[in-house]
């Protein structure tokens, strides 16, 4: 029997014709893959993390000085435009920066020391091989050199990512750049390695070698991941962050003082990339006679066309799009449509605050410049509404100057990971105090976060170690502290 | 139709006698209680982490207070002793104060701050009412009142503990205990709460209010719990800590300089509270021809006789030395049976260091005082096995002074929680720095400690909230630091 050759082809979004065609890997090379990074695995656990972080420091430079030949491929495979991409490559390599400078700080080891009444250190130790499924819609930020790949090396794992399919020269050009990159830093041969493929992807997860996973996509995708993994001899944590519904709650105040506004920072951040974020906002909660539905129509009605990532997002959408109609929302407004490639047009639906109950399909996500809105009569049915919500990423929250928010503020707060005040969901900072992730099914593991410091936590666990000579600790736990990390002895902060 | 009323029998260990019958939680009463549970929860939340210890010091003074009481009530149904029950209700109160210092200390809270590009402050929240089910052998450190139920409470959230059915009147007594104590404390009702009968922890884990499960029992427990909470609309994590064969490795300097002393600590450890320790050493890997097993043989054989906690474990001991036996293993040493009660005669086991392999029956934990001695021709052999080992809670190792162990400890650890030096695994200090967790199938959450002061982040879940007005900041994130708690700002520890 001959192995079947497998392959897969980029398109334009803008055009639908072909682009590349690619072989994906065999299961040779995926075994091949993962043996290199289980190979590199140890030596990686054991260098400094101020090493680690000139690594990063080395794709990033490497990223910046390849930025124009990036952002021109991914447009054509992306059709994201090359401000957009060319902005998202210089994103990137900061990310890796920053996972970088949070490895050199050193709390993310967690190093606490008991001498009483035993001799006990803890450390996070790396898990090893992480394999990493980067997202179609922001192919730097979140693909396959994305934060999962940059936190998971900060945190001393060497990465197997999985190419996505939307964009395969983009994805095989990203990971001939970071191996290029890691090896002239001096980074062991196996920390980072890419596998293409659906097949390779599941082979993947099922891989004994591979320790943790990281996915950044669909929900549907992420659940069969978290599946796999959960059926392996040796279950492994999934860390999926795969999005819902985020809401937007404007209350009475903020609609009366400023209804425009918030009409056009909606339409704005909803059609933002096309609507392609996962924290993108697809349900605005207004209040009843506030007018903001009418202008929020005005506005996307002005609204130039534009493409969407692939043929099956493009479908998605207008699907999406006819299953809220057919369970009771109305169109409030339709923008225009491309004439050519992945078309979706920019569509604004209403449906009544009363028909918002959990499981309804009128809370499934829409992925596209799709969203809802609903008005609400009074804040107890406002209040209603929240309850019935998913769990999300992150929900805004707009009120006039002065208005006492706090019981709202704690109210929204049960239902997702980020709270934006007077302000939107899309935008994400790459910062110490991040939090991108969110009750299920809004991720696989709402107390993990895939943006910020915290993201390195995912690719960590923890090791008690009693009784050790000196010399035989990690570094982090020796007396006299080679890595000069924060620490904590006998529960004080040293 | 009436519903059927169930009942659960205590029974004395000693005998076999009945004790107390008590009847089972409905449907009803598991209602009530996670109801109960969730409209405390928002309260708890609120609450300064210092008033919340002040709950569980109460609890803990209640505990000491009624100490003796406890003890014999433990005895009676556990057959544990009355010397080792006193120690442990002391032990239980002990941890309930370690946790409420920890909520005290405030780190566990993460608060993090960051002023730029834009304002976001990051805080773990409690997640919300916890189940927690108890083990059998900790009817104290980890019943219904210990490690996960304090550290839960510690933590911000309420708990509804399910009732052990081998301890059926004490677990009542101590839920008692409990709720007249954080009562007269100031916590809100609904704080704690106990359900009793297998289908009231079935529906505990499906109940929609419930947002955690934690548990300490026997894999097969834990693992229909883990499948249980995967299958609900909203999955919530649980955190079951289950147990695995734990090894312990005698070195060549060590089996040269210390045979006999090794064997007595061997033996005493394995058999210690009749080899119902999560810790248990239950494999001793030893270089061939250092006498060990002629010196375990010895000490085993001078043992007195001791009841098992049920007879389902005393029957399950007996079947896990058949399949043993039946699978290869040879009997080295049996110990004296109990005439009467839930017997089984200390055993100990040998078997060849080659048929060790993974997955190897060998390698399944029997509960009881059972262990398994192997040598090893050489270290190549050794690291073997050690390679073939499931994931563990604990991993001994032996060696002599001087002896450099840092590679085999670099290899050990990667297959444990902690790494115990020249000492047993039985014995977890409630400290700090302590890890007891262990990969998968020791836990279902790897990343996860059920003792020391990380024992709380199980039951948190981040929020950050960005560019909010002071006011509507949970405490710890307001400017003025009510709570007064270490944070973090702009990156820099406060």
């Amino acid at each position: 029997m001959t192995a079947t050759v497998r392959s897969e082809q980029g398109r334009s979004p803008y055009t639908g014709a072909a682009l590349g065609e690619y072989a994906t890997s065999t299961p040779w090379d995926v075994d091949v893959a993962v043996s290199a990074a289980a190979a590199a695995a140890a030596r990686i656990a054991e260098t400094c993390p101020s090493t680690v972080a000139g690594w990063l420091d080395t794709v990033a430079d490497s990223l910046v000085a390849n930025r124009n030949e990036l952002a021109r491929l991914a447009d054509a495979e992306t059709g994201l435009g090359m401000d957009r991409l060319t902005g998202e490559v210089g994103r990137a390599a900061s990310q890796l920066r920053f996972y970088g400078a949070v490895a050199r700080e050193g709390s993310y080891l967690g190093a606490t020391v008991d001498t009483t009444p035993v001799m006990i250190g803890r450390v996070q130790r790396p898990v090893g091989p992480v394999a990493v499924f980067g997202a179609s819609n922001f192919p730097f930020a979140f693909g396959v050199l994305g934060h999962d790949a940059g936190s998971a090396i900060a945190a001393g794992n060497p990465v197997v990512a999985k190419g996505h399919p939307a964009h395969p020269g983009l994805s095989r050009r990203l990971a001939e750049i970071a191996i290029a990159a890691l090896a002239k830093a001096g980074a062991p041969a196996g920390t980072y390695g890419l596998v293409t493929g659906f097949e390779a992807g599941q082979q993947l997860v099922r891989h004994s070698g591979v320790k943790a996973v990281a996915f950044t996509g669909s929900e549907r995708g992420g659940t069969a991941l978290w599946r796999l993994a959960n059926e392996r001899p040796e279950v492994i944590p999934v860390y999926a962050e795969m999005g819902t519904v985020n809401a937007v709650i404007v209350t009475k105040g903020a609609a009366a003082a400023r209804a425009d506004a918030v009409a056009v920072g909606f339409v704005e951040s909803f059609t933002l990339g096309m609507g392609q974020f996962c924290t993108k906002p697809g349900l605005l909660l207004v209040p009843a006679g506030s007018g903001l539905p009418a202008a929020v129509s005005e506005t996307v009605a002005a609204l130039p066309a534009g493409v969407l990532l692939t043929e099956a997002i493009a479908v998605g959408c207008e699907t999406g799009i006819a299953q809220l109609l057919e369970n009771g929302a109305t169109v409030l407004a339709r923008g225009a449509a491309a004439d050519e490639g992945w078309a979706c047009a920019t569509t604004v639906l209403t449906a009544s605050a009363s028909a918002l109950t959990k499981g309804s399909p009128l809370l499934a996500e829409v992925f596209g410049p799709v969203a809802l809105v609903a008005e609400y009569a009074d804040s107890a049915e406002r209040d209603q509404v929240i309850a019935q919500l998913p769990g999300a990423l992150a929900v805004g929250v707009h009120a006039a100057d002065g208005e006492d928010v706090a019981a709202l503020v704690a109210t929204v707060a049960a239902r997702v990971g980020r709270v934006v005040f007077n302000g939107w969901p899309t935008g994400v900072a790459t910062t110490w105090a991040q939090q991108h992730g969110g009750p299920w099914p809004a991720t696989t593991v709402p107390s993990a976060t895939s943006v910020g410091a915290a993201a390195l936590q995912r690719f960590l666990r923890p090791v008690a170690y009693q009784g050790l000579p000196d010399a035989a600790l990690p570094a982090p736990l020796r007396q006299n502290n080679p890595w000069r990390i924060p620490r904590r002895l006998d529960g004080e902060i040293e």
